[in-house]
């Protein structure tokens, strides 16, 4: 058996990656920080949800947070993302490729856990910042319906 | 973009705050944890909910605890505390503060998530140990009807 | 207060004990990681749980893996388990003695969180990796009927 390939992250930008993943939740799960959400990506990073579609550039994440946020019928808000079992899948000095398991817990109607999932991740060191270059977004259940 | 402050603390004391969180969770869990339970707060570390009013100092504390399990027809006993998200918002050497979000999965008639809310904590380092200084819990959503 | 002993314990050591709890997640929730799920124990690895009993060594873990994907009606494929509230109860260099909480969110008919519990464990250092010598489970809730 190989050795984990996150014996080759070092604690500290491990860490860093868990900010990243954090930082994420709290921007996605508030409706006043699009500027930190946007700048979790690097400038031509990608983000690819089942539901919202394809969304490429800070521009048109700027753009799709303000749209996310304005359509108040959502469940969405208000909630929590929660992710755990992170495994790193390969990893150099400046790229990670890592897989993680995510549950979305509403509180609206709530607490009640109604979309859960995986994210696939590519997230590079930029300028001594870790960014997601790509993050792609599998659901495996979800019990809202369609708004 | 300036460094997250999760860089300003050494992956050694991040997982030492991390065993603080966790061994909140399993204090508050239990019934038979009141030592360790006030042991994780300064002498005159403050604790602030929302539904168990402002605790201050070790002996009213470990007071508390007695009082939240002598009452046997409260949801929350034997369930799970569960804590995500951790962002440090600012770090020195020996202080930290930080967000995070929990849920609470009660194991009584369930398993059920029930509350859900954020942790704002103020932990400082005594004596070669971190302790809570302050807790302050937020709740977002509580499915449990008042008893 | 003494030192707890996550303190024992390098941050290196500790993302890979990490790595072994995400990648046992992951094996015990997909249906195509058999080889891996093996790889996580030591030759002689136990795993003791209330629903399964006790399966000791690869080969009986191997021959367990294929069963529990055999039985189609079971709930819990394809769901996440979660592991959260890591302590680190002993460790020297190449043993560690821990304990955590688990929640098991199922995707069928779901999401829903259906069961409960606690790991005990002892991890080993092997050849350079960490593994299973002895995962304990423990059950606190279930809300699945038996099948």
């Amino acid at each position: 058996m190989t050795t984990p390939a996150a014996a080759l992250v070092s604690p500290e930008d491990r860490f860093l990656i868990e900010d990243l993943f954090a930082r994420y939740n709290r921007a996605i799960d508030s409706n006043d920080r699009r500027e930190e959400f946007v700048s979790l990506y690097t400038p031509d990073g990608v983000w690819v949800s089942p539901m919202e579609g394809t969304i490429t550039g800070r521009e048109a994440l700027s753009a799709w947070y303000d749209d996310y946020f304005s359509r108040s019928d959502l469940p969405y808000h208000g909630g929590q993302h929660r992710v755990t079992n992170v495994i790193i899948e390969s990893a150099t000095e400046d790229r990670i490729e890592s897989w993680c398991t995510w549950i979305f817990v509403a509180s609206l109607e709530g607490p009640r856990v109604i979309v859960m999932g995986k994210y696939i991740d590519t997230i590079v060191k930029q300028d001594g910042r870790w960014m997601f270059e790509k993050r792609v977004i599998e659901i495996n259940a979800n019990s809202v319906e369609e708004v």
